[in-house]
């Protein structure tokens, strides 16, 4: 059957190739949270040991990066950008990540390629434990390109009502703690690939080690372990902002009472490599560059002053324990601090 | 600032734009299970009133019957499509829909477009008492042509434990009450845009008063409230499917015990007019037309022989309550029934 399908440009083998990898992966220590659900329609999780729960949930994709991915051909770690992404932003409200259902594209349903990027959706999820729920794999021929794909994810966690994070808890005097990025994550490639045209993506970045292709590709990180642990130490965290679209001028005053802006001190952190190459070659602004990448702080926390030391030891110490992908070296510093915002001018000053 | 982003196809402005106009339309009255969260990083949703819920989880798109509204440039109900597609999926576990995140990438980035289509995600939220939590809008020049969009959503409903439906309730000698199909859904098109060019989509479907791109754009519908009145009416229904992809051969086993099958009499609906001309013209076999399109059954519910007339009153009763768009002679139909699955052959037999 479905000749007629295959000659349409999708291929019912192929989706079921793929699914039947999938459930392979799958396998292993089954997660006693998801139930069995007639007929796999949708999937099951089961919400026990909370009181009152909120459900906090987001929906994400990657950007650009996809062909990124797609031009290196290297889909091992995109699905790990993806729900890292998508737990960051979750972990801005303080929940819990419980599972994530992933969306994923095709123009050709090539099962290898989408085994390895599910994979990678997989092995993201165990890391942090999110039970990977379900998904759809689409194979559309004319929507996408032959060897394009496009992938999104939703994650849903649940946190107590009592435990959600209270925007009047943030006062100025307060300080905020920056964890490193270690690249563009998901953000600014379709900038970024008009200004490194594919033929240079083997070359080394000026002045590091790396080649541009790993730099470009370099996994988005997972920071709830280190926010985990800056909790763990006793901290009370005010306020969390992920840094992704818009940058710090973006991300940051979204999560501050009005009357309240961040003032940055960029000598206290480093800004990427390839990212400072991107900046010049592209001729951006400083301001243009602080809205348009991370510069390399990838999450934000705010607490108050008096619990700076104990934050920034804690958070040192997981970024130890589980260290940013290809950033052994990259730490955690105080960058900022919360003060009155100007009457007039932006909520945030970089200087 | 941007230039450089906007000179590489990405417009900050657009977004800002975009997410202005959503903010606009998700106006009037508020959803008290949504709680207002910190900076908007993810949406927060009150799980009160269950005891022991298990969250039902879906994603979905809608395949390339994007592509038909982009030829159309029709936008308003592709987002209907979407989340009753979603609906449906999750109705089949018993679940009641909570709320849903949608993913919108298009290749460039028009708020006009992008609100059209959030406009149809938002209204069918409405229509079926789901909140719409969340979404992301992204602008991808490179991987989308500038006139083409994808949507995808993730729904989240939730069902009591004991609520859950168990596989072996249904027996052999239950019934198939159809659910009526008012065209392609969202299955398919691959096929059908293949077989109908698109210089044909003003002409008029053979022997129908439609125009082809009338009856391609017809709202996938949702089936939540014709399910809710049967079970009102004091019917147990014991399992549910959704027909989309693979038809009703691949759908109907899914809910069934193993040593279980399906017999249908065709005689007891009718295919809609322009998929049996889609058949005709792409000389699919009956089987491949059965494994390919819903053939006009939208949705099965699976009840005891004893409860078939009061579960066809309830369901036509609501039909009429709440006819299936375009469709309103539309009814349903006792189909099928549930027979022992012959041992070596397929699970299905539809004569």
């Amino acid at each position: 059957m479905s000749d007629a399908y295959a000659a349409a440009g999708v291929s019912i083998a192929a989706g079921a190739d793929a699914v039947e990898r999938y459930r392979t992966m799958a396998g292993g220590a089954r997660d006693p949270r998801v139930l069995e659900g007639i007929g796999a329609f949708a999937g099951c999780f089961s919400l026990r040991g909370y009181r009152d729960a909120v459900l906090v949930a987001s929906t994400d994709g990657v950007g650009t990066k996809v062909l990124v991915a797609a031009a290196l051909r290297r889909y091992g770690t995109i699905g790990q950008d993806l729900v890292n992404h998508c737990i960051n932003d979750i972990a801005c409200l303080n929940a819990q990540p419980l599972f994530l259902l992933d969306y994923l594209a095709m123009g050709r349903l090539r099962p290898d390629i989408a085994e390895s990027i599910v994979a990678g959706i997989a092995a993201a999820c165990r890391q942090n434990d999110v039970a990977l729920l379900g998904g759809e794999t689409a194979e559309m021929p004319d929507l996408y390109d032959e060897k394009h794909f496009e992938v999104a994810g939703t994650i849903v966690g649940a946190v107590e009502r009592d435990a959600m994070l209270k925007v009047d808890a943030v006062v100025a005097g307060d300080c905020i703690i920056g964890l490193p990025a270690n690249g563009f994550h998901t953000n600014g490639y379709t900038l970024v690939r008009k200004v490194i045209a594919e033929n240079r993506y083997q070359d080394i970045v000026e002045g590091a080690p790396a080649s541009i292709a790993d730099a470009l590709m370099a996994v988005h990180p997972s920071y709830l372990s280190h926010v985990r642990a800056v909790q763990a130490a006793g901290v009370h965290v005010k306020a969390m902002a992920h840094i992704t679209g818009g940058g710090l001028p973006a991300n940051v005053p979204r999560v501050l009472p009005d009357a309240l802006g961040a003032r940055f001190d960029r000598a206290r952190w480093s800004v990427p490599v390839l990212m400072a190459q991107v900046v010049r070659e592209a001729g951006l602004t400083d301001d243009e560059a602080y809205r348009t990448f991370n510069m390399g702080v990838g999450f934000c926390l705010i607490v108050a002053r008096s619990d700076v030391a104990r934050a920034l030891a804690a958070a040192r110490a997981a970024l130890s324990e589980f260290p940013i992908p290809g950033g052994a070296d990259l730490t955690a510093a105080m960058i900022g601090e919360v003060e009155p915002a100007h009457p007039c001018g932006p909520r945030t000053f970089i200087g």
